[in-house]
């Protein structure tokens, strides 16, 4: 299987797919489409049917769509339980996947992924004040249900869905409560995370806001 | 079970999860959530974690979230075959799927549903150009691969999640290719659908604009 992924400093969305991939010790390998310099838009529209990333090719089926990458390699891998293996915990820690695929906006929008930056007090705090209180609400349920110190438990997909989340808060100091902060430590500490981490930390490109805008999801 | 839906003529993500679960015979009681009146906002987040309809309770288990719903009814009819029992359609269908539940933008926007109205010339087609162009190919590509006359070859969970967008196109009569066309009628034509859209033309609430936003999950 290939995953082929964007920066890694920016892309919030490779990091799920790529973060479940390597959580679960799946063999892959990964290419990098560099959202950068003239054409990056058309290179991507050429390997991607969605035009955006993650996508993952397994021989001819071509999967783009962080939830459907993720479903697949559950499919593919049953003994692996990318999803948490009890049923009821693994229906919750869907729920909160598809949340995150579709909702906190505001806090994706005012707080971009940025994995080398800092950026304390840039953040309106009243703008992402619903967003992050629903999210402690989301985590804080999981984590009380399966007892930690992952959402599910033990590491699981919706872990992925919500580390890009994880390093927002760290980068621009968003206030959450000690179980939350704690969450977003045992997110760090995630060696695959660490992997990836370190890779963009190496990243030197500039990139531009509207790439930001593009690579993140913001832009059709 | 019991699947918490709102407005029927209105609720596009109430019709994905019921007719899901109707179109596979699956034993559920509904309860319909008026969004019309003082207080539904509030009346809402009593009794949905998101704020949000459809809502799925199996004893002490509240899971919101249309793909969530889909995913724990897949979970626990296994026989049933929620997505197409092939393993490299059903990555298609979810992967369509993912990509109906946070895409499709302008075309949701400009194009509510509302199952009772003939809206032809309402919406602007260059707004939708994009919108249209991706959907004939996602469902273009599905029909070929599947053979029709449903997305996955027979109805699945993946047409449940794009029923809402056929009846767009009938309501606001959007210009789609035969193949299409065909497709919208095989949707009309489910017994399932048939039975919500005659619950929905009974429905005579009269729903303000920021209602209809909200039910349609374009405001937070």
């Amino acid at each position: 299987m290939k995953l082929l992924i964007a920066n890694k400093n920016y892309s919030s969305w490779s990091l799920r797919a790529w973060l479940t991939l390597r959580g679960f010790e799946i063999p892959f390998e990964e290419e990098l489409l560099l959202l950068n310099g003239e054409g990056w838009k058309e290179a991507m529209l050429e390997r991607s049917p969605t035009g955006q990333v993650p996508v993952l090719i397994d021989g001819d089926l071509v999967i783009p769509e962080t939830l459907a990458i993720i479903e697949y390699v559950a499919d593919k891998y049953p003994q692996k339980h990318i999803w948490p293996a009890d049923r009821n915990l693994r229906a919750r820690a869907r729920a909160a996947s598809a949340e995150m695929h579709a909702g906190f906006t505001r806090l994706r929008n005012a707080a971009p992924m940025n994995l080398r930056a800092s950026h304390p007090g840039k953040v309106s705090l009243d703008y992402v004040a619903d967003d992050l209180d629903r999210l402690q609400k989301v985590w804080g349920d999981l984590l009380d249900r399966s007892g930690g110190p992952y959402l599910g438990g033990a590491f699981s997909a919706v872990d992925a869905m919500f580390a890009p989340v994880a390093t927002r808060i760290r980068v621009y100091d968003l206030p959450v409560p000690d179980f939350a902060a704690e969450y977003v430590e045992a997110i760090y500490a995630l060696p695959a995370f660490q992997e990836w981490y370190a890779d963009a930390l190496k990243e030197s490109w500039i990139v531009e806001q509207d790439e930001i805008d593009f690579i993140q999801g913001r832009k059709q």
